[in-house]
């Protein structure tokens, strides 16, 4: 791969090998549109479509200039993956050091370039349906362990399917977005009335997640060798032991889910595939695959507490872990005829490694409030306090650069007095 | 209340202390736009807009024009109660027998008068996030004892919040939509592996649903005074038993959930409002309210074998029996700051009643499985097989006249092959 025009540092999760999509405007330009980001840049691409660049590629060449105006690239992914991967190489093919047709129209840098820290990043898809599932081998056991017991860690069908809930789309925001601390009913106690009040352990969740880009009709399914694209995402949790029992997460999982702005090709991951965990018993013959289906994507959890300036990591995990796979999951979703639609978000589920500084919630850092987990400048945290911030970083290492999602951030504030 | 200059039979769903909303299209116009309907005939209200009959209502007179041609009622329902109580009141006023603007314009009559036979209904909605609750308590109890036991019926939480969870929004269907038969995995035993099949006891679920009008933010709450819109819809259930652990329902709930096409307003319900079943013990404040918040709606099932001609009532209950309010339903969904968005669909959970007659599932009505149901014709049913077809009904009996929900009916058709 040759090197960009554009400088970018060894750092920056938005190298030439990434070209990641997202929503984003600016002051002299408040309508939102399509762009990716190369450095510590915004790239325009509605801009570069109107300067008829796309007009070489024929895959997008007709309808570019309509995508990229577009405030959501649902219309983007609803195209397929052939003119996804064109479009992506398309657009190297621009950024790349060799080629002058943007390299040297300076008239047209200026207007499609705009430094990261003056843009303002949207949802960078409408989300019909988000569904979570729970495909952390090392997270599920152990908050089974927390809850019933080592013996009885794993439920019976936890190795059979990917098991998943819906989640709820309205409350998915973009990075940047600040959390409310949310209010709930809460048991004091066995055979105890609930009491109302404010949630006390609020937690995060780390996950990884992707968006459907083609969808398939209600009655049929999607097969495992589906094509998905990937984002970061992160949410967090507590409430629900008490109102969960018989139908699972309903309000403990509805008052913000933060997902990064920047949504990740499969084709830039592709690189980083590698073998899935080995998987016993194999599954049943709809969830098998022979690909690599896993991808070794670092997983960062960072944490900002109320006053300080100085962020701690206090999780350092890997997406390589995790047990189920994006395709199973796709696959295993639509068997029984469920429809997807182009911009549904799958999560992954907190994805936990296997050591206890790989957990990816604070219910698993401090096994379930026994433990302190300690920060800079020795600020102890057991969940998460109002003012504090979180930031969810996920990136893939090459070789002197990296493919990341960039900042997934969220900031606690207090509960509203109701 | 006047009558109309339309007739309209006493079993009618459609009188003019109805007038419900929906979307339709006819095949010389095949656009889909807002109507209501009386009688036996669906009504253009893009037609009437553009005529200019909206002019003389101050509350809608400016956008009905842009309202009416949309191709669904999200516009409309965003606008809010003021808006929909005036619109309302200024149809039944035009189709007043005593009112003759519309009466003795026959251009105007032939232009917006279109048979119901002779229109195509659509989703009324885009349903951003679909909601399932499980407010009945009779269901709960029965579903209760056939899986754990009488002693312990209902969880410990039953009673004091409305319990709910997030739904699957891209596969609610309009009436008149097949259902194809899901297939999944099932456990054959304890400690046996899964295997992959069919779904073999495919059920309906005898539901009432509400649409969100307006609103909230992310971070607020609706308090209980809240107003909503009503509809009609059923869905199915099955395969659920092996993969809802411990995440709750997820492919059993996802293959169609059925909806009527026509959303009944709560001013036309209003008349039919009575006390809700007493609670004991008295929730949490912020689920209290004085109100009358339960409805006298008649609901029916019915079922038509696969092979028939000939519709059997297997069911017959009311939506007065039900314990939770659709009000408690809303104030509880957004008391953790989830934000509900104009279009939301919140359904009841399975509606059953105190007798083996008024059972909402066949599940009950059988008993799991163990006794058989009588339909026409000496056919019998434990659960639904290919070819049946399922109409669920729902209306107010009025002195002389009904305000009804019109038909919800899903075919089953045969599972594909995987």
């Amino acid at each position: 791969m040759s090197k960009s025009f554009i400088e970018v540092s060894p750092e920056s999760h938005f190298s030439i090998q990434n070209i990641p999509f997202g929503i984003f405007s600016t002051q002299s330009e408040p309508t939102p549109r399509v762009g990716t980001a190369i450095g510590d840049y915004a790239v325009d691409l509605k801009a570069l479509a109107h300067a008829g660049l796309f007009d070489q590629v024929p895959e997008i060449a007709a309808k570019a200039k309509d995508i990229f105006s577009k405030s959501t690239l649902n219309l983007f992914m609803a195209q397929g993956k052939p003119v996804w991967t064109a479009t992506r190489k398309f657009i190297q093919s621009i950024l790349s050091s060799e080629n002058s047709i943007l390299r040297d129209n300076q008239a047209l840098r200026t207007s499609v370039f705009v430094p990261l820290n003056q843009v303002k990043m949207h949802m960078p898809a409408e989300i019909g349906d988000y569904t979570d599932f729970y495909a952390s081998k090392e997270h599920a056991t152990n908050v089974g362990i927390m809850f019933r017991g080592k013996d009885n860690a794993l439920q019976p069908n936890w190795k059979h399917l990917p098991v998943g809930y819906h989640g709820r789309a309205s409350s998915v925001v973009v990075s940047g977005t600040d959390i409310r601390r949310p209010c709930g009913q809460k048991s004091p106690g066995k055979d105890q009335p609930p009491v109302f009040g404010v949630c006390a352990r609020l937690d995060i969740e780390l996950e990884m997640a992707f968006l459907v880009g083609t969808g398939n009709e209600l009655g049929s399914n999607i097969p495992i060798e589906k094509a998905e694209e990937h984002i970061f995402r992160r949410c967090t949790r507590d409430i629900q032991a008490w109102e969960y029992v018989p139908l699972g997460p309903f309000l403990g999982k509805s008052f913000g889910t933060t997902i990064s702005p920047w949504v990740v090709t499969l084709d830039a991951l592709k690189p980083f595939a590698l073998a899935q965990p080995k998987q016993d018993p194999t599954p049943l013959p709809y969830l098998q695959s022979n690909s690599d289906d896993a991808y070794d994507i670092s997983l960062e959890v960072h944490l900002k507490p109320n006053g300080s300036s100085d962020y701690s990591t206090i999780s350092k995990s890997n997406l390589k872990y995790m047990y189920w796979s994006f395709r199973q999951m796709l696959a295993h979703h639509t068997v029984n005829g469920c429809n997807a639609r182009a911009g549904d978000l799958c999560g992954t589920g907190t994805i936990s490694g296997p050591t206890e500084d790989s957990y990816g919630s604070m219910l698993e850092m401090t096994w379930s409030g026994q433990k302190e987990i300690s920060l800079n400048s020795g600020i102890k945290r057991k969940f998460l306090e109002d003012g504090d911030e979180v930031n969810l970083i996920g990136f893939c290492q090459g070789e002197g650069y990296r493919v990341g999602f960039g900042d997934c951030v969220g900031k606690i504030t207090p509960a509203s007095s109701i």
